[in-house]
C-alpha cells in the first residue's frame, strides 16, 4: 500500500549535469531549501527530505523521468502547502516538469473532492447514457437581461447545463444579484415548459472576502452548481467553498496556461486540471479541447479525461468538459475519442447553427442522441437539500434596528424568550433562552443572549469547540467546567474553553439567570 | 491622462500568422471571447473589447511588440477579474508574454498597496542608509526551539528581517502557535539585549478558512509582519489580508516561475512580482537573485526593483529582496547592482560563514556598513500600534484560562482596571476599562469589557464599523447614539449600529457601569 506521495518528473540535464544530481536537488529544494551539508548538521533526514525512487532514461538525450517520493506529513494535508511541495520553489527552475503524482489513501482521505460528480450530476439532471451538453453566456457587454434570453433558449433548446462566462464579473454585489437571479428565473422558466432540469452556473471571480457571499447568495436562490477559476481566486479557496456549500463546481482553466506550454515546464495538464482540481472539489473541469483555439494534443485531453474519471480512492469521478473548436460535423469523432461522461461545452458554434441557440441546440442533441442511442432518462432528483449547514438563525428583521432594547424584569423589548432547544433533546431542564442581539440583521461576530434557569433546572451537559463568555446577572447557580463545579454570583464571568464539558444548573429556589455570549459562528454542541 | 489600462505583448506569429489579426484574437478573447462576427451582432464594441493601439516589429523575425489597451471597469477593479483580463484565456495560448502594464490612476486607486513600504519599514526598524539583512529560519524538520534559537542568534548578530521558510507550516493552529510564539519570544529577547528592533515574519501558508484566524494570531502575538506566497494562498486573499490587518507583508514568488522560464510566454517577473504582488499589498517581495541557483539575469533583477521602488499613484513604494545565490565577497557588486533600498535575504551563506549564525550576521552587516558609511539610525518606533485596527492589546496570559473570574465590588479577579485610552486624546473624562475576556489567550470572535463612568464622566464621541452591544449594570447613565439620547437602567441592552456617532454620558451622581461586546478584530475610531 502506498505511503508516500510519488511525484514523475520529466527532468532536462544541461551542460552535462549529473543527472542524480540534479534530481536530489530538487528533493532537496521541494523540502529542506537548504544543501545536503547542512540538512546533515541539522540532523535532517529521510522523513522529511525527499526521495529518489527512480530515474529512467527517456529517448530523447539529456532528458529522463525520475521519480521522488515524500512523506505526505510535510504537506500539512492542505493544499497551499501540497502545491508548494509540488512545485513551488522548482517552478523558478528551467527543464523540470511534473507529469504524474500517485497520492497515497492517508492523503487523499483529508479531501472531500467533487460535491456530486459524474453520478451525481447525472442523477439532479435525469440524463443517462450520453455525454451532456452546455453552454456559455457570452459575450460580455450584454444586458443581463439578454444573458437571461441566452439561457432560456438553451434549455428550451433541451441543453443540460448553461454557466456564464468566466470573465462576466459584476463590480458590484447588487448587478451580480441581479445577474444571477435573472438567468436562473429564466432557466426555471424553461425547464417549467419543458419538465427538464437544465442547470444554470453563475460564474463566481469575486474579492477573497466576498466569495463566500456570492455563493451563499447563489445557494440561496436555488442554484445548484457555479462555474469558478481556481487560478483566479485561489485554488484552495475553491476546495473551502466546495466543503461548505453543497453544490456543483465547475472549474475553468484561466491563468493555468503556463504549465502546460512547454514540455520541459510546468505540471502536466492531466495532474493540474485532472487529479488537482478534482481534490479541490472540481465536479466539472472545463479544459481547452483538442483541434480548437489552443494547441492540446488528443493524447493530452484523454489523459486528463483519465485523471478526472479513474478511481481515487473516497474521491468521487469528475466529468471531463473539453471546450472550444466543436461544431456540429465533429461530435462523431469526440464521441470516439471522449466517450460517454463527457460534457461538451460548444460556444459559437451552438450560437450560430442554424441562427437560433434554441434549435441549434436541439439540433447538436439530436445529433448527440444519434451517435448515443442508449439515451435513458429520468425524473430529475430535486430532492436533495442544498444548502451549507445548519445554523438556527431567526428571522432577520430587516430595516432599521433598535439602539434600545430596554429591560424589565428579565425580559428585553423586542425578545420572546425561545425554548432552549428542541424538545427531543431531553436532556436539559426549566431552561428558557432569549436571543437579544446577533439575530436580528446585525454584523457582529458574537451572540448575546440570556438564559435562565428555574428551581432545579439545568442546561444540556455538552462540549464544542466554541466558547462561552458567562455573566450571572440573577440569583446563583453552578456551572460544572470539567472537573470544577463553580458558584457563580450576580456579576461574576465564567469562561469555558474549547471542548471542555460543562453544564448549568440551579440548584436553589431562587431563579438563576446569566447573559451568556457566543461566537456568531460556531459548531454544534457535542455529547460529553 | 491614461484612463485605459495599457498592456504590452511581446508576440510571436507562428505559420506567417498575420500579426495585426493575431493581436485582434489577443484583445477579443480576452474580453469577449468570441469572434468579431459575433461580437458584431451583439453589438458589443470599444468599450468592452480592447484596442489595438500600436504594432512595432522587433529585430527578432515573427516577433511583435503590441500594445493593447483596455476598459478599466472590465476588471471589476478585482484582482481575479484582473488577472484574468491580463492573462486568462491567453495562458492557454503560445507565443504571448505580457512585459509591461501601464495602469491609469482610476484603477490603481483602487488598491491600498503596502501598508508600510520601505520608509514605513525603516521607521519601524530605526535603521536608514543602507541595505537590510533578513535570512530564513530553516530547514524544515526542526523543532520549534531550534528555529527560535536560530531567530535569537540572528537577531542577537544585528540582523533586520528574520522569516520562516517558506514550507513551513503546521498540520495544526496549536502547534502554528507554539512555533510563531517560540520565534516571536526568541527575537524579543535578543531585542530586548541589543535595543535593536529585528522584526519576526511567520510564514502564513494554510487552507482558506484558517487564513485570517492564523495572522489574527500572530498580530495579536505582537508581531509586525508575515511571509505570505500570493500563488499558493490565492493573490487577492493576500490583499484582503493586508487590508484587514496593519501589519508587513513579505511576499514568497512561490509556485510564479512558469510566467517566467520562456522570453514569449507568461507575464515578465517585473510586471508580476512587481507591480502586481505591489497592488495586493507586499511591503517586500522576494525573488531569485541573479547569480544564484535560478536562473534569472540582473537586467531581469533591476527592472523587477524599479516596478517595486517608482512611483505608482497612492500606492508606497516596495523593498525588492532579492534571495539565494549571495555571499559575503558578492555585497560589494550587489550594492552597485541594487541600491540602498534593498532587503538582501541570506540564507546558507549567513550560516555557514564563520560557522556561527550570530558572528557570520555581525560580519555581514558589517561589510554592509563598510559599503555604506552613511548608515543612520533612530530609536525604533514602537509607538505605532500595530495589531489589527485599534485593539489595545494587553500580554496574553499563557496557560491554563481560569474558568471563574469571580466579581466583588465592581472588579473582578485577576482583571486590574486599565485607562480608557491613551490620555493625549483627551476627549474622554473619568472613564476606566476593565478587559474581561477575549485578551487573555481566549480564541473568541468577541472581547467583553467593563466600562465605568464617574459622576459627570464621559466616553469619546467617536464612530467606527464595528457595533457595541451594551449591558447597563450599575447605576444610570445616557447613550448618545445619532440623533437619539437614551437613558440606560440595569439590565437594559443597548446596541450601536455600524458608523453611528455615540457617546457615553454619566448625568448622575452614581457611578455608571455598563458591560460593552465588541468584536475582538476591527476597526479604529474616528472622529464624528
Amino acid at each position: 500500500m502506498l505511503k508516500k506521495i510519488e511525484i514523475t518528473y520529466r527532468v532536462k540535464c544541461y551542460h552535462g549535469e549529473d543527472v542524480k544530481r540534479l534530481v536530489r536537488k530538487i528533493a532537496l529544494e521541494q523540502t529542506v531549501e537548504v544543501p545536503d551539508e547542512l540538512a546533515a548538521i541539522r540532523g535532517i533526514g529521510e522523513t522529511i527530505i525527499g526521495k529518489t525512487e527512480s530515474i529512467t532514461p527517456t529517448n530523447k538525450e539529456n532528458i529522463y523521468l525520475a521519480v521522488i517520493s515524500y512523506n505526505p506529513e510535510i504537506t500539512a494535508y492542505q493544499l497551499p502547502q501540497f502545491l508548494n511541495v509540488l512545485y513551488g520553489n522548482i517552478s523558478l527552475l528551467n527543464g523540470i516538469k511534473i507529469i504524474d503524482i500517485k497520492l497515497p489513501e492517508c492523503f487523499v482521505e483529508k479531501f472531500r473532492g467533487p460535491n456530486y460528480g459524474i453520478n451525481g450530476i447525472r442523477k439532479l439532471l435525469g440524463v443517462y447514457g450520453r455525454p451532456l451538453l452546455s453552454t456559455a453566456l457570452k459575450p460580455m457587454g450584454l444586458s443581463h437581461s439578454e444573458l437571461a434570453e441566452i439561457a432560456y433558449n438553451f434549455a428550451l433548446g433541451g441543453g443540460d447545463l448553461v454557466k456564464d462566462d468566466h470573465g462576466l464579473v459584476d463590480r458590484s454585489f447588487d448587478k451580480f444579484k441581479e445577474r444571477i437571479s435573472l438567468c436562473t428565473k429564466a432557466v426555471m422558466r424553461a425547464n417549467a415548459e419543458t419538465g427538464k432540469n437544465t442547470i444554470y452556473f453563475p460564474n463566481i471571480c469575486a474579492p477573497a472576502d466576498m466569495l463566500e457571499s456570492c455563493v451563499s447568495f447563489a445557494a440561496g436562490e436555488g442554484i445548484r452548481g457555479i462555474l469558478i477559476s481556481p487560478f483566479l481566486v485561489g485554488i484552495d479557496s475553491v476546495r473551502y467553498l466546495s466543503e461548505k456549500f453543497n453544490m456543483i463546481f465547475m472549474t475553468h482553466p484561466a491563468l493555468t496556461g503556463t504549465h502546460f506550454h512547454d514540455i520541459n515546464h510546468g505540471i502536466a495538464i492531466d495532474v493540474l486540471l485532472g487529479t488537482i482540481f478534482r481534490l479541490a472539489g472540481a465536479d466539472i473541469s472545463i479544459y481547452p479541447n483538442t483541434g480548437g483555439r489552443f494547441g492540446f494534443t488528443s493524447d493530452d485531453c484523454k489523459k486528463l479525461n483519465d485523471a478526472l474519471r479513474q478511481p481515487l480512492y473516497n474521491i468521487k469521478p469528475s466529468f471531463p468538459a473539453p471546450a472550444g473548436g466543436m461544431s456540429y460535423e465533429r461530435i462523431t469523432d469526440m464521441a470516439t475519442l471522449y466517450g460517454i461522461d463527457t460534457v461538451y461545452l460548444i460556444g459559437g458554434a451552438l450560437h450560430l447553427y442554424n441562427k437560433s441557440l434554441r434549435k441549434g441546440t436541439a439540433d447538436f442533441l439530436n445529433k448527440i442522441r444519434e451517435v448515443f442511442p442508449e439515451e435513458k432518462t429520468t425524473t430529475p432528483d430535486l430532492s436533495s437539500n442544498l444548502t451549507h449547514s445548519s445554523c438556527n438563525t431567526y428571522a432577520n428583521t430587516q430595516g432599521e434596528l433598535p439602539c434600545h432594547i430596554p429591560f424589565s424584569n428579565f425580559s428585553w423589548q423586542g425578545r420572546t424568550p425561545k425554548i432552549y432547544k428542541p424538545l427531543e433533546h431531553q436532556d436539559f431542564k426549566d431552561i428558557i433562552r432569549h436571543e437579544l442581539t446577533g439575530r436580528y440583521g446585525e454584523e457582529t461576530k458574537f451572540d448575546l443572549r440570556y438564559f435562565e434557569i428555574a428551581e432545579k433546572g439545568y442546561s444540556s451537559l455538552e462540549k464544542h469547540h466554541h466558547e462561552h463568555v458567562i455573566i450571572c446577572v440573577r440569583g446563583f447557580g453552578q456551572l460544572i467546567c470539567g472537573t470544577e463545579k463553580i458558584t457563580l454570583s450576580p456579576l461574576d464571568v465564567a469562561y469555558v474553553p474549547p471542548m471542555q464539558v460543562h453544564q448549568l444548573i440551579n440548584e436553589s429556589a431562587e431563579p438563576f439567570g446569566f447573559f451568556c455570549i457566543v461566537d456568531h459562528i460556531r459548531d454544534k454542541p457535542q455529547k460529553p
